[in-house]
Parts: C-alpha cells; structure tokens; sequence
C-alpha cells in the first residue's frame, strides 16, 4: 500500500509522529526509584487519530520493563482524547487539550482487571521541542494522592 | 536482545503467537453488512502476557477499517484478563477462560471517551485449531441487544 495522507485531524498532532528514544526516571512512595530507557512510537493510517506504542528497558541489564499501547483522537475543538493499555491490567480514558506542541490530559477513566494493582489516576503531559520529546506523568494508586510518578526526554529518530 | 524465554503464564496460551492473515464477515441491525481482510499479530517479550495487534481492510479497495491493540494476560487457575484499546474511544476489559486452543471472554467494562460511539458489552471467542484461527465477538452497542456482530478465520502466516 502506498503511504496514507495523513488526516486533517490527526495532523494537529503531527508533531508527534515518529519514533522517539530516550531515558527517564520514574518514583512512587511504594516503590524504589528507578531508571529506564525507552522507545516511543507514534504512526498513522489516514485516520483522524494516531496509533501509540511504548515500551521501556533497564539501561544496564537492557530487560524490558513496562510497555503500553494506544490512541491519540484529536478533536475539531483542540481537544483530544487518548485510549491506553496497560500489560499491568490497566486501561485509561485520557481527556485534555492539545495547545501548540504540548498536550495536557487527566483521566476521565482508569479501570483495571480483577488481578491488576489498583490505579485510580492518571495526569500525562506531553510536550515536543523540535525533535525532542518530554513526558510527565502524574498517578494516584494504591491508597497514595495523585503524584508526581514518571518522566522522560526522547530524542526523534525516524 | 536476544530472543527472550516465554513466560510459563504467557504459555498457557502460545498457541495464538505469531502473524496471521485471513478474511472476515460483519454485521449488525445499524449498518450494512460488509466484509474485510485481517491480519492479526501475537508478540511476547517474555514476560506473563501476549502483546495483540489487529488491522482490517477493504477486501478491493485496500483502506484501512478498524483496528485495535491490547494484551492478553493468561492466570495460574486457568482464566485470562485481556485489556483492549479501539482508535474508535472505546476500552475493555475481557474476563474468562482459555479451555484448550480456545479463549471464551465476556467484557467485565467497556467505556468510552467523550466523543465515541455507544458500545456496552463484547463478547469474544477465539479458537485456534492447527494454524487457523478462527474468532467471534458479539456486541451490545447503540441501544441493541448483545448479537452476533464479527467473526473471521485466519491462517498462521508467520
């Protein structure tokens, strides 16, 4: 197939598109910190959203650790909204704003398996500088307020 | 990396690993009737879950249609979790059993963002006999009753 034209819709976020490395730290009053790397990738079909896919490792022992994937769907109001799941369990409803190059959403939703740990919140900010890509992300989970829990600066490199 | 070690959880149900292609059927009392050609993927990465990744198209015309990612999380007592994002707003959470080569689910959630369709409950089966995998789900959505709404057949491609 030849390459889609990307969608009005999803080109409000096409600064999004590509694959992303790099590192970031994450740390949670129930865990210890740690470190990881990472690749991030954002594609598309020629619909009004973007498909995402993450995954982390160890930077030493190169193990993957986390990963998660989903949907970015932008909306004709600069709105937009992010479905995610989670290995762990989880899935999320994510609902916010897309201002210039950045991107602010809190849940409207995080539900979990009957064995997943319990998540109840979750705040992601995105902002892309160029080719550089930097992640926050806030939770609230077992029993702890909502939180710093995770960042990360990638590089764009394709 | 090397490849990693299948997780004994993960093996419960690697009969589904691996890229399959194949052609399906969709109905439902709302819209017409229509066909579309599948591939669907099951990856692991050694840890106690599958990673799914699923695109359809049109059987001529080639565009994409629906797609949707998430993962399959077998348990020791024999069920299995499977959370699920669609591009669409929609999430599930799938709860049930694997019985040999074939995983029965029911949706324990399925929620929406704001802007997405109306979908209350999917039921899915998947069955693999040899390399064909065969697959049913049955929907709740827009103010109809849980019916038949998709299944396919599939062969193992790689």
């Amino acid at each position: 197939m030849s390459e889609p034209v990307l969608h009005e819709l999803a080109a409000r976020i096409s600064f999004l598109l590509g694959t992303w490395q790099g590192a970031g730290t994450g740390e949670y009053p129930t865990i210890d910190p740690f470190a990881f790397e990472e690749e991030i990738r954002y594609t598309h079909i020629g619909k009004p959203f973007l498909a995402y896919a993450q995954r982390t490792w160890h930077p030493e022992k190169k193990q993957p650790m986390h990963s998660e994937m989903g949907y970015y769907r932008p909306l004709e109001n600069g709105g937009i909204e992010i479905v995610i799941a989670q290995p762990t369990g989880i899935i999320e409803i994510q609902e916010g704003t897309v201002d210039g190059q950045r991107i602010t959403t809190t849940s409207t939703l995080v539900a979990r398996t009957t064995t997943a740990k319990e998540v109840t919140q979750i705040e992601r900010t995105i902002t892309v500088d160029g080719d550089v890509l930097r992640y926050e992300a806030r939770m609230a989970a077992v029993g702890q307020p909502l939180q710093h829990h995770l960042s990360a600066e990638l590089k764009r490199i394709g």
